[in-house]
């Protein structure tokens, strides 16, 4: 085998390893928690079927290529929950190490490519970056509302910090965020929402 | 909420369910089965750093979305084993039944376009399904591969079983084929795939 095919191999078998990343979110029906490829695997369908929502015109294959890849740092810097305020004050910079260790596994132009999307998705630049965003935050609410808010009730979240975190979705999907809210709305009324 | 929109999230929220379709593959480092959802994730990502690979240009954006979703139906067929030739007898017929059953929860025209995408999947008549086919049967063999061969020797699979499915893959990729057929010949010489 060739050099090139053979680190490009490397990577796709090391990058199975995003499949035991687990996150805060736990699948429907109050099932096990939920890790990084599914949740992305997730995001990209949706961005699929809900890009008439986009507020923007976006090249689909883009989007789902962001949504496909934006987690894999996480492999090595772990999975960062949304409403943690310490663990996000070394995000950026954990993050930033792990794109650097593993994107290098990869042939230079693809490095070079793994980056810029990585750039692309963090910096939120662009519609599809944008929209795929949206999609990160759109997705865990789903499956928090088939779950009667679990998740948010388990953590103790309280709106504001949901709302400052679904506001970028609204970047990406207007219609999108106001439905979001409304899912909101609903889950402050029956209390799995802490005021404030 | 419209009523197309509230059709669209049922849907998405209906697909969490893959996650449960466990696969006869385990994860690589000898790991717990995987599932259907990170399979898909897998071949996507696969795909787009493979692609330069394909015997014909493909629109990637295409070949993503067809990995994506082409196992959905077994949310409800479940899922068949490569080897098992009696599944197999009664798989099109499930599958058929499954895709009728999850898609028409979407709106009509979404609905249309799943069945276009899932049987241009199945019959493998464009580029984008020959490449995706392709990520089909490769990714289970690279975890295989760095598993050294455990769900081969699981199954006591023959070689000929494995060539009659890998062969597919040589219409998607002769140079991917033929890395394929290099790594199953060292199995079959350390003793993991049967003879046959």
């Amino acid at each position: 085998m060739n050099d090139r095919l053979q680190k490009q191999i490397d990577f796709i078998v090391k990058i199975d390893e995003e499949k035991n990343i687990l996150r805060q979110t736990h699948l429907s029906h109050h099932g096990r928690r939920e890790n990084d490829a599914e949740h992305a695997w997730h995001m990209a369908i949706m961005a699929y079927l809900l890009q008439e929502y986009a507020n923007q015109e976006v090249d689909i294959g883009r989007v789902m290529i962001l949504c496909l890849i934006h987690d894999i740092v996480e492999i090595e810097a772990g999975d960062t929950y949304a409403y943690d305020e310490e663990a996000k004050k070394t995000q950026a910079e954990r993050e930033r190490k792990a794109a650097e260790h593993l994107f290098a596994m990869l042939p230079e132009d693809q490095c070079r490519m793994m980056h810029e999307l990585f750039d692309e998705f963090e910096h939120g630049d662009t519609p599809e970056a944008r929209f795929a965003r949206a999609m990160d935050n759109f997705q865990p609410l789903l499956l928090n509302d088939a779950n009667q808010g679990e998740s948010w009730m388990e953590h103790d979240v309280a709106r504001s910090s949901i709302d400052a975190r679904q506001k970028k979705t609204a970047d990406g999907s207007k219609q999108l965020y106001e439905v979001i809210e409304s899912i909101l709305d609903r889950h402050m009324e029956l209390g799995h929402i802490r005021q404030g």
